[in-house]
């Protein structure tokens, strides 16, 4: 049995204690809120919960084993931080932390302390991602070739983190769990329609060193919600439309060769299209499933799914995608190492 | 009565045919093409209509009054160069030509003839777009915040020219048309999936010194087929699916504002969203209304819809995107008396 | 306040409880389920209502106030009758009985009681509903002509009703909430691909004297869901898809109209398409709003909107239905009075 | 090689032109309309072919081998007469003729001249309908048990047909191309919403011995355009829906079955869902195979798909409504040999 303290009670909060509540070999001790209106919301329908006013009751109660942070992305690093010095498991909502440094540190203490660092990105859970990572693993797409995004909605403007730090992470996380190869560089563009100098529209294009490419259209100012991903092989592409109700993922037997036509000294492609495949999905809850898989990582000592290298992975490429916005547009070197010859102008993420 | 000849009978030769053969006060003398296949073709359908095998024997026969140029970019100059200079009108396929400076020249020479140059941006034409045109210049969606464009699809990959020159003409010509603001630079990313370094999927910011926003997303590469528009405003927003067969644009009662709170020393945001409006379109063959503005603006000698000014300028932001995949998406400035200050790192195109 | 009791904790039973928690004036006591794994579930969510395994535990508890009804349809009318006798107030699921005998029996003794009997057809409380009842009221639509829905699915099957008693009282109920003409008379078809003798598959038109008519398709043997509406007047048309998130009703501009041309002699139809309009609706969650309606119509000595005599006009027609089905079609008529001459072949239903 | 002549050059007629020029061993010679401007229209698209204004110089034309009739339904039998007694091949547009009687008749003077009687019935040719069979004719989805469909449009009122006649041809005609056993009756109620008595909502139940049931919804006055058809199976079903441009035809994975709880003297219903599959379909234009059909089918001595027992089927069935509709929805026997006895208030078709 793990005892369990969520940490913030606001819009994800209740989901989370609903999950671990109904997660297995989990305990839902106590849950912090600085709003005593939220911790009477949790009374009225968990009266079993200890509702805390401030965070340090959870981090440093003896009878808890495992801590959630699920507060605005600033404070995620010190939270985290006393947490982990006082040997507890952590779980913290994305994005993980507010820079690589302060996940790098965060990384570095928890192995030193061997606990469990995970970070919450629950889209690694659906059956939709699971079904993409296999299809990506299987080779039944062929070599793979780019990944493009939109995830655009007339959202909340946010006051501290601009519309990639909020959105993105969904959209990264996934990237960075069905491709194995890591980019090189980032470039970025997006615009503040209000004056206080955070994006509400960007776009951020990922290179690989392969010939990959990824692309992310995030907005908070869409009429129209759209949820939808490309994932496309030389093969075999993928459709992810997150917003339906069960056909979320559509696999086109559709693929593109190409060969030279030595005597007229040019490129010939040949593209192909053939029936579309609708595979039936696994429906679990994504949350709980994370819930459990927190869970069984701390009793069975192993790696979970959605671990804290992944969610580094995360940050690493939105600090890099907020030097480019600031920067014009400028190319962002993440990997100095695997950058091909022909980049010239860029400059180099620490 | 205008008398045309048509240079190429290739994939849009037959319908330029068909459309100036229904357009009033036209006729359609001769149409070129080298290839005797395609010649005959046109015999079977058309028998009043002389082919010929040179373009010359179009450009250099006194009968004709107006020439029509639909021959792959590279030629687009020398053809329209040749006619011009013969005192001819001019009609040019999409993209006019392949660099500023060819645009330029043939510009020139047409005012020094004193004769039509007009490119064919057929989009401008449609039901569709001369809605969106009204409802921004009407100020029904208010402050015009942004536009983003998708257009992919699993298509044929072009020998000559990336998929910005193949597909984006059609949305930057919608910009030029809607928009009023000139834009003061570009960046664009992309990638190529075969040998011959010309791009097959490519992403696009075109950056204006007010705070509106356009991005492109282009794909040869897509097993889905997407033509989707949004215009933003802070009143109203438009979506704009070409693929509805009738309810092309959906029009959003979707807006919002922000104002400074001392106090917290933040940005608060409103948002709105309301009823939808899909209003009824002008459902006319737009290839048709665009042959009707070319022989009226002749015998009217006025600038068209489409002008050639509105032509260069589509050709000047795809150029600037060429310079800036080149260099890994460096922002490439195209008009350096508009420049924000906060710019710093650029190429200033010539 | 009004103090609640629910009878039956099944599949219904947990949105009712939710609902009438957090209605206003309003306090759920006690809850019957003769399962005691559905008791234990009640307490585990809401430790403050009393679980009792006997119906009679709630209608004779001097304690509560009015009695909710949510078992299967041949147990509505006994616990009724009961809760009604004790003079309490009564919620009914739909439909109401199994018989058009068994609601106005119950409607006679809720009269002699001056208790409030009510039917629960949720679907007259959600914001959809609402505007299409007045589109109607307020002529809008002009003169309507047809009803026609579509409500399909890959669905349970039942054992007791057949699949025009179980989805067809939502389309009926909206049908008669909206129209205020009443029916003469009704066909209906089906089909049964068990060897239970109850329909999985069935037709319904329901006939008015003026020329209207409703249709009803209903399954429970279609891969795929279809929750789809059409109302038509000759001035404008409603299409109301109850699966769209937000865009639930579109009001086309579309009419009709026709003349006689005497001297072909024939008639003449002229139609007519304009815009679309889609509203934006209420989204307060209908089931919430319905248990309002409840308790403020007990308070207020008020009819409510789904009155009890709205339910017995459902199973009128349900009751029709059964009796067209069972005898291979036929028309089966409900108010003699209205019927117009040319009709021959009919039963009558008493 | 073939020589065909055309009767009738309305809204259909052009599109049997200009696909009977590109079938294969066949010549269009001549094409009949009363109406001056529509020869008018003709001789400029195709100066080849002769345009006259009687049917029979058509008829009698010594050099012309087969006719093919496209003038509206009530002339069908007269002109299809004149021309087999003449010798000649004939294909008629759908539907065949107005009664039974004529087809029969028809069918027997062809039989008895030894040429070949077909009817249009073009949906037949389509990859749509031809993979449909397959599927059934496969035993790919199990026992067959229902199929329905709806067509219903903002369409064209005809004067001398109601909407059954006039769009269910097509939806009748899938049903017994796809499905072998023969229906033992008919249901079909409408509703007129003109003062000329001529239906234009109507709905038709198709009932046979095995269970299998059919049903078919369509409307002249729907302000949305809906062609969907479910076929279903117990072991898999069929969605085709023609208005989607590629994905027309999606088959799930999706089944039930029943087995008998003697205990609970109950019927149990297992139902299953899984993976949905979108077969790439032949993109050939139907109407051209049609042709090619029809002109192999004279040079072959061979039954074409589309024959004249299934254009009478199609006939014996709408004839079955019409008398259906007139009497208020009873159910009008259309075979008596295969009435199952529990079968009681009929209507025998002669």
């Amino acid at each position: 049995m793990v005892n369990v303290g969520i940490i913030g009670y606001g819009y994800w909060g209740p989901n989370l204690v609903r999950n671990f509540f109904a997660a297995e070999d989990c305990c839902v001790k106590a849950v912090a809120d600085s709003r005593p209106e939220r911790l009477q919301q949790l009374g009225k329908v968990y009266p079993t919960i200890k509702g805390v006013r401030d965070a340090e009751d959870i981090i440093y109660d003896p009878g808890i084993d495992a801590v959630i942070i699920a507060t605005p992305v600033s404070t995620h690093f010190t939270l985290a931080w006393k947490a982990l010095a006082e040997g507890k498991h952590v779980l913290i909502e994305k994005p993980m932390t507010s820079s690589t440094e302060e996940a790098g540190l965060l990384i570095n203490l928890a192995e030193q302390k061997r606990v469990l660092l995970m970070v919450d990105h629950t889209f690694l859970y659906t059956g939709a991602v699971q079904k993409m990572r296999q299809l990506v693993e299987s080779q039944e797409l062929g070599n793979i070739k780019y990944l493009d995004s939109t995830r655009i909605n007339l959202g909340l403007f946010q006051s501290d983190i601009n519309v990639l730090w909020d959105l993105a992470p969904h959209d990264i996380s996934i990237l960075n769990y069905i491709v194995d190869e890591r980019p090189y560089s980032v470039n970025a563009t997006g615009i503040t329609h209000t004056n206080n100098n955070i994006e509400n529209i960007a776009y951020l294009t990922v290179n690989y060193a392969s010939g990959f490419i990824a692309h992310f259209n995030c907005s908070w100012t869409s009429p129209v919600k759209v949820r939808m991903m490309l994932v496309g092989g030389d093969q075999k592409m993928i459709l992810y439309n997150d917003l339906e109700p069960t056909e979320k993922i559509k696999i086109y037997d559709t693929g593109y060769s190409y060969s030279n036509d030595e005597e007229k000294k040019r490129v010939l492609v040949d593209y192909r299209t053939g029936d579309i495949h609708v595979p039936k999905l696994a429906t679990t809850e994504a949350l709980l499933v994370m819930a459990n898989d927190f869970i069984s990582s701390i009793q069975e000592k192993k790696q979970p799914k959605s671990s804290c290298h992944l969610g580094l992975d995360v940050v690493r490429i939105l600090e890099a995608s907020n030097k480019s916005i600031k920067q014009s547009g400028l190319e962002v070197v993440l990997d100095a190492s695997t950058v091909p010859s022909q980049s010239s102008t860029q400059e180099v993420l620490i």
